[in-house]
């Protein structure tokens, strides 16, 4: 049964191609939370009336719309989601250091990680591509050290279930497999990441992200739109 | 009185020029809690062994040590010190709408704007100054009309006292008064943003502040010795 924080209605402006806005759909699957999701039309070439509204500062989905309040940036929003609907499951884990944990973890995903991925994505040549690769492997195997730390035997970062970090997480995965095919080199592999590799796996295919997550195919169809290639 | 979480000791690894160490005492002290401060020594020239065991990832101060466990990042120990030691007064507002508020704009100022100072920082010549300076007004114009918004008529963006947008934004007034002696721009003044320059003068002044922010000159003299000018 659907469960809401209040009576107001909830949106969600997305793009079925950001693994940002990946991250809100999964969130508010996860705590049932009944949504009228609004796909912004052409996120490549223009922007719509909503989301120029609903983000002026950053101009970026995605947004979630509650009532009258719009919460921008997907950690955000996801935090936002785990606090206006209390009731289990909680995504972000109750003990203050395992909450900064998260945290930490997120935010490095967002910070060094996605730094890596558009360094990767934006090299001009090969000593560009081959720093930014190495940057990347280097993230990835900060995650995995983090992943093996933090999952307690469990099938994902947050343990048994999906949690803050495995959604933040999730949003390489599309950009990655569209670098893996570009390059021809593996990142996630079982050689190097054999935690992620397996983690990767249960997650495209846990029932909150599957709905959700793109193909690789599609993943790289609209790489090749953007980048012109 | 001091209020502590646990018996756990608390340390927090700073250093007194750095703007987001700022940010930890700011909540520490706020909530009453008993630490020992730790200069990290020569924060421009060598890192100490105890900052690259306890912040492996980005070797960067504040760390704060919290018993057997290092929180890292500015933003994230400043939520970790608000969850940690609930009682009042608190960091974060309680409603869910205004948390993600706070956070939107915490993050803004970690992002947007410090991306600005560190191109003002950084600029080449005077076609980056000037871009720099023009990215810069447009964050702290977004940041005065925040501000003009969610401080209901106390004197900071929490109100009546000082909250999380107020820590996380006063990490910009020591470099802000460094760009603006070297560049002789005044980036906050009462005709732009009226707000923030009585703001900044009560958050300066506040008993939660002022024994760890440094003189204008003092940042002045660190930063001729960082950029060796």
């Amino acid at each position: 049964m659907a469960q809401t924080g209040s009576n107001d209605t909830v949106k969600l402006l997305g793009s079925w191609s950001s693994p940002f806005a990946l991250r809100g759909r999964v969130a508010l699957h996860l705590k049932s939370v009944e949504y009228e999701y609004i796909e912004e039309a052409d996120v490549l070439n223009s922007k719509s009336e909503l989301l120029l509204k609903s983000n002026p500062i950053h101009k970026k989905v995605p947004v979630l719309i509650h009532g009258d309040v719009s919460i921008c940036e997907s950690l955000n929003i996801v935090q936002y989601v785990d606090e206006a609907w209390p009731s289990k499951p909680s995504i972000l884990p109750s003990d203050p250091k395992d909450r900064a944990t998260a945290r930490f973890w997120a935010h490095f995903v967002d910070g060094k990680c996605f730094e890596s991925i558009d360094a990767a994505a934006g090299a001009k040549d090969d000593a560009g591509r081959i720093a930014a690769a190495g940057s990347l492997m280097e993230c990835l195997a900060a995650l995995e050290e983090a992943y093996e730390k933090s999952n307690k035997g469990g099938d994902f970062f947050g343990g048994q279930n999906i949690g803050y970090v495995d959604i933040a997480c999730g949003a390489i995965l599309g950009p990655l497999s569209v670098i893996e095919a570009f390059s021809g080199v593996k990142f996630l592999s079982p050689e190097t990441t054999p935690g992620l590799v397996q983690w990767a796996e249960r997650f495209r295919a846990h029932e909150a992200v599957k709905p959700y997550m793109p193909t690789v195919a599609e993943f790289i169809e609209f790489a090749k739109q953007k980048f012109n290639v």
